[in-house]
């Protein structure tokens, strides 16, 4: 046999249907998904849709992290819809405060070789462990549950070698902000990034999730990390040692794609604003005026993270005019952070420490006034995305952020370092962690769930009937936008549109609003509609609210120079045919207000990779393509897959 | 010399004009100020409009405590405006996180012998030191830190003897909710209720502010303790031992009203939805199943309430079912908390900790559902305070509120405890608290404030113009409201409408809409227009803009059967003339959409108590009365004391 990397030999021991090669579409087996509260109401009421009896996967979690404000009543029934649901399907409960889906579940569920999907973009943080798990939308995620296989296309293969050893003040979030240095947000399209070689042992499972978890703003399909040593380690502290397996690649293994960094050789970084991808190291922005500096979320979630930054303010007053904001990412962590100390350091340093959970990740809270830079160990820093529209957010690593909390200034920590006579910390992590599974509420016995009624608030709708794609489209252009339009541009999150996860129709009052604040009403206006996008649309968060809503507003067509992954998979989903175009110069030669004609589509799409359209301002013709695989086709023509499986129900 | 009350030695030192005669106007000097950030931000644009250099109190603190959500940039702008200000008018910034306004100030500033102005209701928790801390509305406070006297007027003194110990698993609590249960919301009108008698000996500092703080909730101007050896020992455990100064009553003073609590007798005590009036036994309530239990506020804020309930929850997990949540009061004691292991403890007993601060108790965040009763160590329960429209809030205490948390239902802490087999907790608290000011700003040197710049986000509005009182009035009648309407209903705090607590444009949007949502509109349409109301008008919080948002929408008199005491003052201050029915039936005559006629108001008001009133539908004429002094007609004649203000500097 061939030497195997561990992303193939995930991929081998899950297949069900398809040839493993790259950009075909494969069919994975799925053992364990992840589903939170700001995308998990509408997989919820997926399951109801579907009819879903139990749970056919071994393990399903349903966190409650992104949505913790309860500014009215609206929030706390979404935490007791899915209290419900979760008792009526067979799926574990992880309470309001518990933590942060991504570490809680590494703690408590993560299993090496496993299989995972999770309406979250961030899931692939779990291949920390030599998972393969893969953040989609959110009716992939009821599928799962249901027992479906995850279709994907399979994805090359990127081995990036890691040696040497991290310096001091240098820690795993630099090592992904330099692969996002390198790379950018769009480097890890139609990829797993798999990470190898021996500076792997000098990065516990913690750093690796830190390194896994970013992988989502790189557009990689996943992260993959060997089970090994560190693992072992990882999965004894938890008591979980029993779920150990070694994974590793075998020797000689070759990848489709390589890459090196030498750890060595690194230095703190951080994004600018607003993008990822606006890597620089420190030292070039040394000195700008911080007004806010956050500490913590799924980027940055261990133990090891909070208390270097405890190490670095203990005895030391954070800076008079930053406030300085710390967000432990689990109750376990939290608990940890307590007995050994770290709280009471960074309480006595001036910290605000917030209840766990994701928060100002989110948009829920911590927003920063106009014109003061905030300083985040958050994955993300997409415009708009801390809910202040014009904000000014940075992204770092621990170290810097404490370091700069300290100063009041943007700074280099080893800078800081020199200047106070300060060791790198070593703190002493307990070697054992504090396991409490007590607002882990586990599943009820088959019998009993079924017994369970939904308990639905009223703000919890129903999801939209969705029609069969038409043969023949005449389409409007509501928008043309750029590269790099995220999912928070298309549906926002934040406190004001947050609470309305689960009312589709008023959450769609909302889209588009942060390009432009017409587009509701215009779409509303036009009904049947196209919308034209450059490169990398719709990155960043996979909730596929992205794609429900702007359905429900006449979205019939986007055309793109490419998409991120799980948008156009979730547009596929419910109906919105993804194009792209044939000549990306085309894009600039669409105008709003165009209009778009497309004939024969049913025998079109069943036929060709190409389409043509015409444009009906000046009668000019343009090619589009699709990327489509026969099943996909068939899911467009009936208006999304939800009616495609009413169909299939129906025929069947 | 008479023997003297403590209240009166407070006020005979203090008196610069009047006749220390109950119902008398009295002008007060006053040593220290408290504002806060709901408040606080009218305060400071008052402080502005009058043109005022530098604070002329002892000691006056501005404090960030109640909107901590930062769902936006308003928030953090409106918290960048008051750091701006308290730097550029001399005043203490305590920054968003160093805690809530009463305990913080007592553990930092309080002084017993001195008067305290403070533009929050529960200013008055501060008499737990032996001061006479008055809860007013923000100009009133505005005024003293510009050096002006305060006028109230002169209350009797309720002289309440307490007697005996509490029982074990009976705490503060229930005292302040056993003079509830006795004598209702109105209780203590025109009253200072100073306490007195041998059981003082068992209550603490900390306890006394418990009891003192909810004195508001009485509706007394506000409570007094003796400074004496309890007092002197919290100052001693804040290093503060200088500031301390026996001050008790005179053997054999008298007191104008009495009564007599023996604290022995006591059992614990719960005030149902949705009033703190509705008091009973906790066991007559046992067995109502819990959604919510939230531990902190003003109202129970000492290190003793946490480490109690942190006790009683040690080694235990809470019911599965509850959300229980934790908002330490003061950094100061989470530090604490955090250093004697109790916010271990709560952790691992499943508390949510939040960052320290008001936030449920005004309804920023923690909003139930609809249906799921809500326990609360808090000192409100008003409807819809919570932020859940039909919300079901019961105040209670530390004890019951852990109790209930364990065991899901509503508890009497002495059936958990003997079902339990555990005994009363007696934490052991430090000696020493953790003193640690750095999160309090210090005031600038003179010569550097005046360089400082107000920093005005684009949220933050200047106060409307206010033109003086008309002699004839036509007004209709827009709304007649019941009896104990609260300032929550009037102008509601919540997610919503807090952030525009410093836009007075947009926060009349918000008015009376939990009791008419159409009233902003018909009052926009109306112009000048009249309400009714009936008893106890405007209780609870002290917030002036339920006078600003009305008068900016066109209100011009109310007609109530009674008023609360700041509320009243705050519709002074703002030119809304209170009047009152001189017969109480006159209330049930009056419907919305009557018009009521008022001639000859200028030369009425200089002369005479009494006006008459002619209601336009039925030609029917009813007298009222007013209680204002001769200084506060010419306020109301002005427009209110803004514009009086500025006419007194015209004219020299």
């Amino acid at each position: 046999m061939v030497a195997r990397t561990v992303t193939r030999k995930l991929i081998d021991e899950h297949l069900v249907s398809g040839e493993p090669i790259a950009g075909e579409e494969i069919a994975l087996h799925i053992d364990q998904t992840l589903t939170q509260d700001a995308t998990g109401t509408v997989v919820m009421q997926e399951l109801e849709a579907i009819g879903l009896d139990r749970a056919q996967t071994d393990v399903s979690v349903q966190y409650v992290d992104h949505n913790l404000l309860q500014a009215d009543e609206r929030n706390a029934e979404d935490h007791e819809f899915l209290r419900s649901a979760a008792r009526r399907y067979g799926l574990w409960f992880s309470k309001p405060g518990n933590g942060v889906s991504h570490p809680t579940h590494m703690q408590r569920f993560g299993v090496p070789g496993a299989t995972m999907a999770g309406s979250d973009s961030h899931t692939c943080a779990a291949g920390s462990l030599g998972m393969l798990a893969i953040g989609v939308g959110g009716l992939e995620v009821a599928l799962a549950i249901a027992g479906e296989p995850l279709y994907v296309r399979m994805p090359e293969v990127w081995g990036v070698r890691l040696d040497g050893r991290l310096p001091d003040w240098v820690s795993a979030k630099d090592v992904v902000l330099e692969m996002l240095r390198r790379h950018g947000v769009d480097g890890g399209f139609g990829r797993v990034i798999e990470y190898h070689g021996p500076g792997l042992a000098g990065l516990s499972a913690m750093d690796r999730h830190v390194i896994a978890n970013m992988g989502a703003e790189l557009g990689a399909t996943t992260t993959v990390f060997p089970s090994d040593a560190a693992v072992a380690d990882f999965l004894r502290s938890e008591d979980r040692q029993d779920a150990f397996r070694e994974i590793t690649a075998d020797p000689g293994a070759s990848y489709d794609v390589t890459d090196e960094i030498d750890l060595s050789e690194l230095e703190p970084l951080i994004a600018r604003p607003s993008s990822p991808g606006n890597v620089v190291p420190v030292r070039e922005c040394a000195g700008e005026p911080v007004g806010q500096v956050v500490v913590g979320s799924s980027a940055n979630p261990g133990l090891r993270d909070f208390a270097v930054v405890a190490a670095m303010v203990d005895g030391r007053q954070t800076c008079d005019s930053v406030s300085f904001d710390v967000n432990p990412s689990s109750r376990q962590i939290f608990e940890d952070m307590t007995r050994m100390g770290a709280t009471f350091q960074l309480i006595a340093a001036g910290a605000r420490i917030h209840q766990t959970g994701c928060l100002g990740c989110i948009g829920m809270g911590q927003a920063p006034a106009v014109g003061h830079n905030s300083l985040r160990t958050f994955p993300r820093n997409f415009p708009g995305r801390s809910g202040t529209a014009e904000d000014a957010v940075w992204l770092c690593s621990p170290e810097t952020a404490a370091a700069s909390a300290l100063t009041g200034v943007i700074t280099d920590p080893r800078d800081f370092a020199r200047d106070n006579d300060l060791p790198y910390p070593a703190p002493q992590l307990p070697a054992e962690a504090s396991v409490n599974t007590a607002m882990l509420v586990a599943p009820l016995p088959a019998e009993d769930a079924a017994e369970i009624e939904l308990v639905k608030g009223s703000n919890i709708s129903s999801l939209p009937d969705l029609s069969p794609l038409p043969d023949a489209l005449d389409l409007p252009v509501l928008l043309a936008m750029g590269d790099n339009v995220s999912t928070d541009e298309i549906s926002p999150a934040g406190a004001r549109a947050l609470p309305y996860r689960s009312n589709i129709p008023k959450l769609a009052e909302f889209t588009f609003t942060r390009i432009d604040e017409n587009y509701p009403a215009r779409a509303a206006e036009a009904g049947a509609h196209a919308v034209v996008a450059g490169k990398n649309y719709g990155q960043g968060s996979s909730r596929e609210h992205a794609a429900i809503t702007r359905r429900y507003l006449g979205l019939a067509i986007v055309i793109a120079r490419s998409y991120a992954r799980i948008h156009w998979q979730n547009l596929v989903n419910f109906g919105v045919l993804p194009l792209t175009f044939a000549d990306p110069a085309d894009h600039d030669r669409i105008q709003p207000g165009d209009v778009l004609h497309l004939a024969d589509l049913h025998s079109t799409l069943a036929t060709s990779k190409e389409l043509t359209v015409t444009c009906g301002n000046n009668d000019r013709a343009f090619t589009v393509t699709h990327q489509l695989s026969p099943r996909q086709i068939d899911t467009i023509l009936a208006g999304g897959r939800i009616p495609q499986l009413a169909e299939q129900q129906r025929s069947g």
